[in-house]
């Protein structure tokens, strides 16, 4: 198990990773932390010691190689190794979860879709297909998934995780705006959007932050 | 303007209004910091800090006030004077956004719907119309709106952006995963969900975060 690293520099880790990635795309070879500051909007202070707190240096007055750090953050990050996820929900959200193409890039497939209304079961979107719920416990076994995706109301929300964990989940990324709760050892991130909102909101009101 | 409050507490403060709600809902009274820590997989140190961030405190042994507390959230957080927003694209993710229910009671409140598709003009989404991209600095403005979701694909989101500025928008919350930019004085919220997954991912693979 490697060094606690805090959750706002992990959380700007994959941004770092973007902006290198898009470095690279241009034919950039070497980027400075000046530059990945000023597209976040973020301190270079704070860059440069987040990208130090994952044991990456660049070269002075040069910059980063922006080749190798990439692979660097991939590493570090687990991007390489894609983690298969299960989606319980093909509403309007589920639909625009699934149909993402940008998720693989940061590690996460999703290979099965999950829905309980009757008419959208054994519809595909994209190569994945849609099954009821009933086989969630079924299905997250035989194909050895770890991670659940929940885009439904949040009164099925606890349902839906309850039968994610029975299936072997140890990893829920929770779009229903409530809590739910799991047994020890299960992860949940709780992806609550409204919340997300409050923060750009503070900042329109002229709030430090 | 007030003192400088982070980024990861500010974040924190709708889910504890969250809490605060859902407490009363059940017919709660007093609420401890132990139960929210609980809830939200926090530290009761961190709670209470980020609470007296905001210069609220509760009684010994018994807690916070919860319904005190939530007027308290909402003053500070600004949760009661809505914002009035437009929303750029009207596919899964847009729909899903403007279909929301839960936005209004954290302030946000989206009022118009743009696409550039003409089988979508003119479409309702609740009581919410569909108008052409063209239409978009017409509107902003007429209807005094600040803040613009961009729920549409990269290649589009910096012109889009752009057309949001020219309208008056003050402040974008950006859910194409790239970077816009913006004149100054322009607040921009990237989220971008591929990275809030990468959170998830490092907790799965046993990295204390």
């Amino acid at each position: 198990m490697r060094k606690k690293i805090s959750v706002p520099t992990l959380r700007r880790l994959p941004r770092y990773y973007r902006i290198v990635c898009e470095h690279l795309e241009r034919g950039g070879e070497y980027i400075r932390s000046s530059e990945i500051a000023f597209k976040l909007d973020v301190d270079e202070t704070q860059v440069r010691k987040d990208i130090s707190a994952i044991n990456y240096s660049g070269k002075p007055k040069i910059g980063f190689n922006a080749r190798e750090f990439k692979a660097h953050l991939e590493k570090f990050l687990n991007l390489t190794k894609a983690k298969k996820a299960l989606l319980i929900g093909v509403g309007n959200l589920g639909l625009a979860l699934a149909k993402y193409n940008g998720f693989k890039k940061y590690g996460l497939d999703i290979v099965a879709l999950f829905d309980i209304d009757p008419q959208k079961i054994g519809l595909k979107v994209g190569d994945k297909e849609v099954y009821h719920v009933s086989r969630l416990r079924e299905k997250a076994s035989e194909m050895g998934i770890k991670v659940a995706i929940l885009a439904i109301p949040e009164e099925q929300a606890q349902k839906m995780a309850d039968m994610a964990v029975a299936g072997g989940v140890k990893a829920i990324w929770n779009f229903a705006p409530t809590f739910i709760e799991v047994p020890d050892g299960i992860i949940v991130s709780n992806q609550d959007l409204a919340a997300d909102f409050v923060v750009l909101s503070m900042k329109l009101n002229g709030q430090q932050v």
